[in-house]
């Protein structure tokens, strides 16, 4: 351990599935079921300083998660970003928004608009684990060249 | 026009690049100097919803904002964003951060935590302006086949 990236000392991660450039992980929380993670492998603040392959695989990987979130969990919107602000070491948001969800239409990261019903977020959540379930066989063709 | 998509009916836009699959624009507001949007030219609310050419052209314009953005105005992070929930037309957010600006270290959608000097402001707007007379001519790029 070389420096104390929460990124590249991970704790109590809920792992999706991992490859030799990144890995992508179950992020969502309480108000939001269907959030992913897309982790660069390396330790990089910015896309520019990975290499062409990583950043080439990082942008695959989020395009494999926003397709799969987008046919199973049906959202009403997905929101992609990677700010970094925090933790500057590559990440990419992927999140299944919804009309109804505590935020919407604001980001994730804006003051809160409402508190979802438990009914609602359970189904919301039997959509996320569906996702989950299918999305290690999608992210494994990233090791095929 | 068949239908109220304010990205399909611009106005009042500061356009730095239009190709046929999509254009730039400055986004730059009082607090955020550095602050570019891609648009794709078709509307559709979802990046797979595009052609993979169309897709894979606002990825590219995309990287070239950020690759300058980073070289030109030096800023401590940059934040990419694809949100689309209050305007579903494809766009990206490109956004030079610095540690001292408004709303550091959270995103730009969250709480307002400081103002920052005129002087301050001033500087990256020059910063800002450097990099948008360089954008025009690395974007023209994206329509060499």
């Amino acid at each position: 351990m070389t420096n104390k990236c929460p990124l590249c000392n991970p704790e109590n991660e809920r792992l999706i599935w991992k490859g030799r450039l990144l890995r992508v992980i179950d992020a969502s929380d309480d108000d939001l079921p269907g959030y992913v993670r897309v982790i660069a492998a390396r330790h990089a603040a910015e896309m520019p300083q990975l290499s062409t392959q990583e950043r080439a695989q990082v942008i695959r990987a989020v395009q494999i998660c926003e397709d799969c979130m987008l046919e199973v969990m049906q959202p009403d919107k997905v929101n992609l970003a990677s700010l970094g602000n925090m933790v500057p070491h590559v990440h990419w948001h992927i999140i299944a928004r919804y009309r109804d969800d505590a935020f919407f239409p604001d980001s994730i990261w804006s003051a809160r608009h409402r508190t979802m019903p438990p009914e609602k977020l359970q189904e919301r959540r039997t959509k996320a684990q569906r996702m989950l379930e299918r999305l290690p066989a999608l992210l494994q063709a990233l090791e095929t060249p």
